[in-house]
């Protein structure tokens, strides 16, 4: 009993699917995810067609808006032509290199589907969010024309259409494509033909959050580098013709870019999770692959309801009205999550409580993660503090405090995280404690999946939310360039103020869950090595079965070449992020270059009398961050490849050649008499999973660091140490703009690095054998 | 043949010494080792002899250098009463731990007798080296007067002192205590015996550099904030009462605290090449334990030639001459090598010239990191001046850039180290191939012990030119202050300058040493829980032996404890350096606030009629470093033994329950039917190498970055971009005020948190099981 278990959890890839056939009571659950997902989208056109027949406003406020419209649509066009031609380069390396691997053929051309469909899925929940978004700003600024509430609604729709369209096309690819690839006959082993989903995903989530975020801030800092520093024009001045790029720039960064990184975290996350789910097969059956997909359809459902219910009124601060319709949503999530776990993780010696546990523990962690992050961002606790009385002795001190502050926030979420791991692997470990032939390990990382599920399981609405920023930002600028008076000002004046925290918040949920998400997809990485050695060695004619107990668990840091991959992923974490900020840097200049060129061509501009070239400097932006991503992009794509190919061919001579088979101890076990070089995947694993901690805590550094620089200026602002003017606000000012790369180009792009180096090591394992 | 080769290597510590046995002309080496240590001393007395005969200058240079005497004494002495105090506390702790762990009462009172003597030996040439800095400086300052070549010489033989007294004091500690413990009996025990002697020299070397570092970042911030920017006096003007204290900040930072630092450097590399050579001790015989000693032995002969030699005339570039001092060192150093590679690491199946190359390695390592270093921070190169450029748009761009350039220079270092270890496993495979019986593993390992040995073949010279660096910059100081004609100015800004390079170049060799050494106290951790495991298992009764082949050479990040520790690893750099930095901003402020107090009280001190209280401010910033320095030092040191005990008591639900006895690959695998419980030496473990990746990439972020700001400062001041007190001018002088604590304080204090952490997991290792 106990060897023929072990069997089917370790070898069923090669025999007939063990444990129970897929009934059709079972196979229901796909259908009902995908059901959902189909109504998710439909609610989704709902909500966006509640959103796009309000008022418009003034014509003024069109030509604005259109102008915004017209700009982000043009870098969206020219940023997917770009990620196209990479996507199929891509696709074809991935062919061709599965092709000389123990993969099969069928796998190979399954994946580069797979890859594909996630990278169109990706972009098309981009451009359906930002088509939505940069509509929905100037119906918010016309509703804030006559009510806070009606504004807050349209904002927060039009961020929901992003939420719901991000995780219903996640939902809904990896579950076709389950379905279409056999997943109802072959369920242990379709979940591996999926990986090219998270990949192509993350492929373009890197591309658009880099561009995106090196577009944004490049707008930003020299719109006001030669706005309010050299001409003396205030932010958001009609008559700088960067604003424009600058308003774009709120768009295709946070916009775009978040949905990318939050369609990434699901699809990988959904992807990894039904791969340990296919471990659990003898267990849960096809319920544990299915899993996934119920959650994110309890996560679509509840986050509608959410959204539904929220309103406010003029006096009401604008945060109060968004956080009741987060607890609605999680509390439907929380008890959908519960309804899920008792209905599908149940088998014989399953103790469902203890995995609902695990869930509780992702929730928990969602709380404690966006807390942190208020506390290291927001003016009324003492980091912020801190930065804005350092301001009073000069730009220095502010930088090194803000620095200081930066570096202190990895410890709390640090302390969070490594709770989350260790509590929810012990409930994993304790719920299934009794079900016989699965090693504590299989159990405890599931445990650790369950939990990220949890984690995620509000993600649409946090995804609203966070999507909600740019339109509120959007908005507050076409009011103040549209001339409107300043009762209406002072709604979207709070509106975005809202929109500031809630951008911040996301930050802290995306990092979190991609630091607790990476876990689960370690382990997927390490189920998919364990599932191809196994193939090889069976392929060699080695009675096509392994030895008992063997699995690629084992990534020892004390190997050599474990240890230089380490050091390898934590240095990309570093250059990655000093090649994204003087990507903005550079950029930034050109864009100084345009609006000095423009007032020195038409004097007119400055005078008021004629109107600057806004699309000119839009299309030099866009031109350049194009250019600018690509270096780091490339950079973070083909230094995992390169050392999984180094080291697969070099590292014979590193193997700690006197230890025989000792679980996966040696890099070049003999497996059955056949030599395994494991080598190429241990360095690479290594990379991920040092990589992945360094990126972690940069991330976090400079997203916090960022918002607590501005924050702290924003304090100053309200007449704190002298007010506006002051020194110390002058200061402020300094730290506020070394932020800017931080928080939204060089972090952000930190949070996507990760998971891109969990889904192409995943996809590309092969090539590394 | 083979299994009684594998007993001796393995179980040699249990039965009685295997291999050749001690012979009389073995042991000469000892006698050699220490007898150039003596040497070495009495070298290092006459120079400080012929330096302190040098004329000390007029009566107002003597009142200067008087109160930096006065005021570096001062500090030392409470500094050292700090550190003696928390030093017993430690002592205590560590002979407790060892009374309850494996190890006997013989081994826990030798190990607090070397932790004892390590400190004190420690503290003893930190002391030594400034007694004779804190004089040379007058000297140098007064050599200036009449020649150019006069000053460099009484310099850097002022530098070699400490350079000399420092590894002669390492090799003789551990010398004597090796021969005191009975090494020429017991010479594979006795190595793990010292472990306490590098704790030592570790513990000391934190509070060394945290303390001196805090101040001399302390006394130089606040003394320019409240000087040059309130108060518009010029740097080093002796009316400022904060300008004593910056002057002893020089010493008690640099001269103290790198001593201190390269002290531990050597003393740990000392004793973990030691285990190493322990391991292969059927090879080498005694002679394997030996070959450290006998390198440093080298070194310091080496660099007694290389200091003599330097001379220089009026025109040459001072830096020119200390390099021909350098090359002269490295090529003796490395002929040594090679003699001693062919004489002692001999043996059947050995290929000495395979070793000789990885010594070479590290040789070349070492020169590598200078010159990447360079590349970094001198202003003739791209990242200087880039920052240089970005100085033209204001301090929020030269911000910008100066961390964009950290966070791009562990780039090529991490390369050249990657390259260093994978080169120099393979050369010792090679090596030691056709010796049977020891495993590729410990072959390679041991090969990556020769190249750290190799870096640090010219350790001492190296310490003389860093030395130099504080001495010259107290002389220009003093010169400033006396009123002395410009041509000697000239003469001692020449010396300064060179001086800030050969600090710049020491900081990025002793975190090039300290990344290679990290791997060689690695392995020296995992054989010391490999000897403590046999210990327990014999002491249970299992026969007195262990199964053929165990070993320790599993840190298996796949593991949740391991992957906890490496992310608390990771995270305690970042807070570390977070308290470092904020503990500079906080004692500045009360440096500030002395000055404003001092203006106020005795209005006589700007006029010119009255002296301004030094003593006051230097006790002032005295007392807050040495306060400030307690907290980060405590988390330094509590936090690995805080992991190491949780998980020792509670790994065993994360232990991989279904795997046996594989290596070491469960957490708590069973030996010889007894659990031995695995899961807190490997969560520490994990803590120790990450957070050795992670601290090696910050601080080379902090170093260089710090660097190069501050040479862009000084690049601007020759002219460039508008030169002195220009925007683009005060731009760059932000910048240098932000790298100020990065590169004096937070970076140098990572170095050596790096090996405290490796020391500290291999003395109380006994406590983790």
């Amino acid at each position: 009993m106990f060897l023929s278990a072990i069997g089917a959890l370790f070898f069923g890839f090669q025999t007939s699917p063990a444990g129970t056939p897929v009934s059709s009571s079972d196979s229901l659950w796909l259908w009902i995810a995908i059901g959902v997902g189909l109504l998710a989208l439909v609610a989704a056109a709902v909500l966006a067609k509640i959103v796009l027949a309000g008022d418009t406003g003034t014509a003024e406020m069109q030509a604005i808006s259109n102008a915004i419209r017209e700009g982000a649509e043009a870098f969206l066009a020219r940023q997917y032509k770009t990620i196209g031609i990479l996507a199929v380069v891509i696709a074809i390396v991935v062919f061709c290199g599965y092709n000389f691997s123990p993969r099969t053929h069928d796998v190979a051309i399954k994946t580069v589907i797979a890859f594909l469909v996630g990278a169109i899925c990706s972009g098309l929940a981009g451009f359906t969010g930002m088509y939505v978004s940069i509509r929905a700003n100037i119906r918010t600024a016309s509703a804030a024309r006559t009510s806070l509430n009606k504004a807050l609604q349209a904002a927060l729709r039009g961020g929901a259409v992003t939420g719901l369209v991000v995780v219903a096309l996640s939902l809904l690819g990896v579950g076709a494509l389950f379905f279409f690839f056999g997943g109802l006959e072959r369920p242990q082993q379709v979940p591996y033909e999926l990986v090219g989903f998270g990949f192509g995903a993350s492929l373009v989530a890197l591309f658009a959050q880099l561009g995106g975020g090196i577009y944004t801030k490049a707008a930003d800092v020299g719109a006001d580098l030669v706005g309010k520093v050299e001409a003396g024009i205030p932010e958001d001045d009609p008559r700088n013709p960067a604003v424009i790029a600058d308003l774009v720039g709120d768009n295709v960064g946070d916009c775009a870019g978040r949905g990318a990184d939050i369609f990434e975290s699901t699809a990988a996350e959904n992807v990894g999770a039904m791969i340990l789910g296919a471990a659990l097969y003898p267990v849960f059956g096809i319920k544990g692959i299915l899993f996934p997909l119920i959650v994110h359809a309890i996560n679509l459902v509840a986050s509608i309801i959410g959204v539904a219910i929220v309103k406010t009124n003029d006096t009401e601060d604008p945060m109060s009205a968004l956080n009741r319709g987060f607890y609605v949503t999680s509390a439907l999530a929380l008890g959908g999550f519960a309804y899920a776990v008792h209905a599908m993780l149940n088998g014989p010696g399953v103790q469902w409580t203890w995995l609902l546990g695990c869930g509780i523990v992702g929730m928990v962690t969602a709380f404690l993660f966006v807390w942190i992050t208020q506390y290291y961002t927001e003016s009324k606790y003492r980091p912020v503090q801190s930065i804005a009385e350092a301001s009073l002795t000069g730009p220095a001190t502010n930088i090194i405090s803000g620095i200081a502050v930066g570096m202190e926030t990895p410890a709390l979420p640090v302390i969070v995280i490594s709770a989350a791991l260790l509590l929810s692997y012990y409930f994993g470990v304790r719920g299934l404690g009794d079900v016989a032939g699965i090693s504590n390990y299989a159990k405890g990382i599931y445990g650790t999946a369950i939990a990220t599920m949890g984690m995620l399981s509000c993600a649409a609405y946090i995804l609203a939310m966070d999507t909600f920023g740019p339109i509120t930002d959007n908005a507050g600028g076409i009011i103040e360039m549209s001339n409107q008076p300043d009762s209406v000002r002072d709604k979207t004046d709070k509106l975005d103020s809202a929109g500031n925290t809630t951008k911040a918040l996301t930050k802290g949920y995306a990092i979190g869950s991609a630091s607790l998400a990476a876990f689960l997809l370690f382990s997927a990485y390490l189920e998919e090595i364990k599932t191809l050695v196994t193939l090889k060695v069976s392929a060699a004619g080695s009675a096509g079965f392994m030895p008992a107990g063997w699995s690629f668990t084992n990534i020892n840091l004390a190997e050599i070449p474990v240890f230089v991959g380490a050091l390898l992923g934590a240095m990309l974490t570093y250059l990655f992020s000093s090649l994204a900020i003087k990507a903005v840097g550079r950029t930034a200049q050109m864009v100084v270059k345009d609006v000095r060129d423009q007032f020195r061509e038409n004097p007119g501009i400055m005078a008021g009398t004629s109107k600057p070239d806004y699309a000119r400097c839009v299309s030099i932006v866009t031109g350049a961050a194009l250019k600018e991503m690509v270096l780091p992009g490339i950079l973070a794509v083909g230094l995992p490849v390169a050392v999984g190919l180094i080291f697969r061919n070099f590292s014979a001579s590193y193997g700690s050649g006197s230890v025989a088979l000792a679980g996966a101890a040696s890099l070049v076990p003999t497996i059955n008499g056949i030599p395994v070089n494991l080598g190429g995947a241990s360095a690479v694993a290594g990379l991920l999973m040092v990589g992945t901690i360094s990126g972690v805590l940069l991330a976090m550094l400079m997203n916090n660091g960022g918002g607590a620089w501005d924050n702290a200026k924003k304090w100053i602002e309200t007449g704190q140490y002298g007010g506006k003017k002051s020194d110390a606000h002058k200061a402020a000012v300094v730290g506020d703009t070394v932020g800017d790369p931080f928080k939204d180009t060089a972090g952000p792009s930190l949070h996507v690095l990760i998971k891109l180096l969990a889904t192409i090591t995943l996809v590309l394992a092969p090539l590394f054998l």
